[in-house]
């Protein structure tokens, strides 16, 4: 059952071009176009059957009654004010950004049928090459909603996540990036600070550990940058908090306080093994 | 070919326990025995041909010509005295402590064949149940000498790691304790820490990046104390690193900093992209 008639997706990467993947094995919509910077890019999913139609430009989004915005934040927040003379007021628009709040409340003040998202699935790879229609399997996706936004246009990216395989949930955008800025942003910030912190000597003796705990670390640095700077003040917030439980460790060490020291690792160990 | 004629491994763990089944399975010893805390542990080394031999006393070990101390670090220090009787001078000792310094300071002064080793293998599961004679294969094990080990024994300590597959590979203790602290030591602080800093209600929204990024936190608590401050120096130094880095990437969200930002983030990038 067709859910939509034109699903226009810009960015046909990772996220975008998986979800075009899905739109099209499933027959949700009748057509999907992609829009990409590369024209690499559209060639390998129009090889890879992702999109039916590439583009350039943008121009090829027009009559869409669908359009998911799956590019790095920065770059969907600079594509509203190019996109608005293309999209019809009864389009529906998404976006799969991984901050909402500055995003939801930009995109809902020019697209009447936008609903936020945010799909908590992908990796530090990117790129059409790694699209697969089972990657949101299993996976959360969060729906940001506001008083504003329309009850049909929800229903439809819903069923589209859920489509997908995805547990659909709902969080305010606001809480939303406080959440995110704990569970994803901020394990990104200490990654990336731990792999730096390793000096070039000793990398070559690195076991499993520091391999594990640093993957994200590979992720796209402008990607992250987008996240950090557009998630501020809750990044900053839960930074702090790590910093000081960072510090109770580094006092434990310090006094060489056994009991102390056991005591938090304990709580660590017991709160990691709740999370499965 | 034997290369010794009776091992005994006091501590049948993953480490201790997937050690003795190397040296059953490939003959390398004409007797193993085990000592251990726990009767169940000895059964099912028993049962699992891990050793021929289990007892919760330390006098099995009487007439050992290689001597395996597969212990947290706390616990092989309190161990040399109670040893000392039940081990000839012509026996070969040797641990698999996670810090060197401070164990083969006080080893090589009461045992005159002690080599310092440390396989870069294991995980955060534990016990006998997981033992595995694949476990060293294509590892690294650091072997600690100092001007008076003595060659024979060395030589036949890493005859031992190459039969079980791993690469020997010679750091000083200091030199070993100080790579160790950022390789391993640093990463499971900052996984500690971080998933101590994560608001419970915010736990269930987790994706995978934060479980890779945590799951060295499930690690024993008492074993990571007693690394920890069996590395307090090197610790406290890593530890503040660390922090510098991190401090960098705060202050760059809090300055709203693109270009700072993108080129912290970049290096990280690409020096875990290094890492393999």
């Amino acid at each position: 059952m067709h859910l939509f008639n034109k699903v226009a997706v810009i960015g046909t990467g990772l996220i975008g071009g998986s979800l075009a993947l899905i739109i099209k094995k499933q027959k949700l919509a009748k057509k999907v176009v992609g829009v990409a910077r590369h024209q690499a890019s559209l060639d390998l999913a129009l090889k890879n059957k992702v999109i039916d139609r590439g583009a350039l430009s943008l121009n090829v989004i027009k009559g869409a009654d669908l359009l998911i915005l799956a590019a790095p934040v920065d770059t969907i927040i600079n594509l509203r004010k190019k996109i608005l003379k293309f999209v019809s007021r009864d389009c529906i628009v998404t976006d799969v950004g991984s901050t909402k709040e500055k995003i939801v409340s930009l995109l809902a003040g020019s697209f009447p049928n936008y609903v936020g998202s945010h799909p908590l699935a992908g990796s530090e790879k990117r790129g059409v090459s790694h699209a697969q229609a089972g990657i949101f399997k299993g996976t959360l996706c969060i729906l940001t909603p506001t008083a504003k936004t329309r009850r049909a246009a929800m229903k439809k990216i819903q069923a589209l996540w859920r489509k997908a395989g995805a547990k659909v949930i709902y969080l305010s955008p606001g809480e939303h990036d406080r959440v995110l800025s704990f569970t994803s942003h901020l394990p990104h910030a200490v990654a990336f600070s731990l792999i730096n912190s390793i000096p070039a000597d000793t990398l070559k003796f690195s076991a499993s550990g520091l391999k594990d705990s640093t993957r994200i670390a590979a992720s796209d640095a402008l990607l992250w940058q987008g996240i950090f700077l557009t998630n501020r003040k809750n990044m900053l917030k839960a930074i702090t908090a790590f910093e000081k439980k960072l510090l109770r460790i580094k006092s434990a060490i310090s006094q060489n306080d056994k009991e102390k020291l056991t005591a938090i690792l304990t709580r660590a160990q017991k709160k990691r093994n709740s999370l499965g």
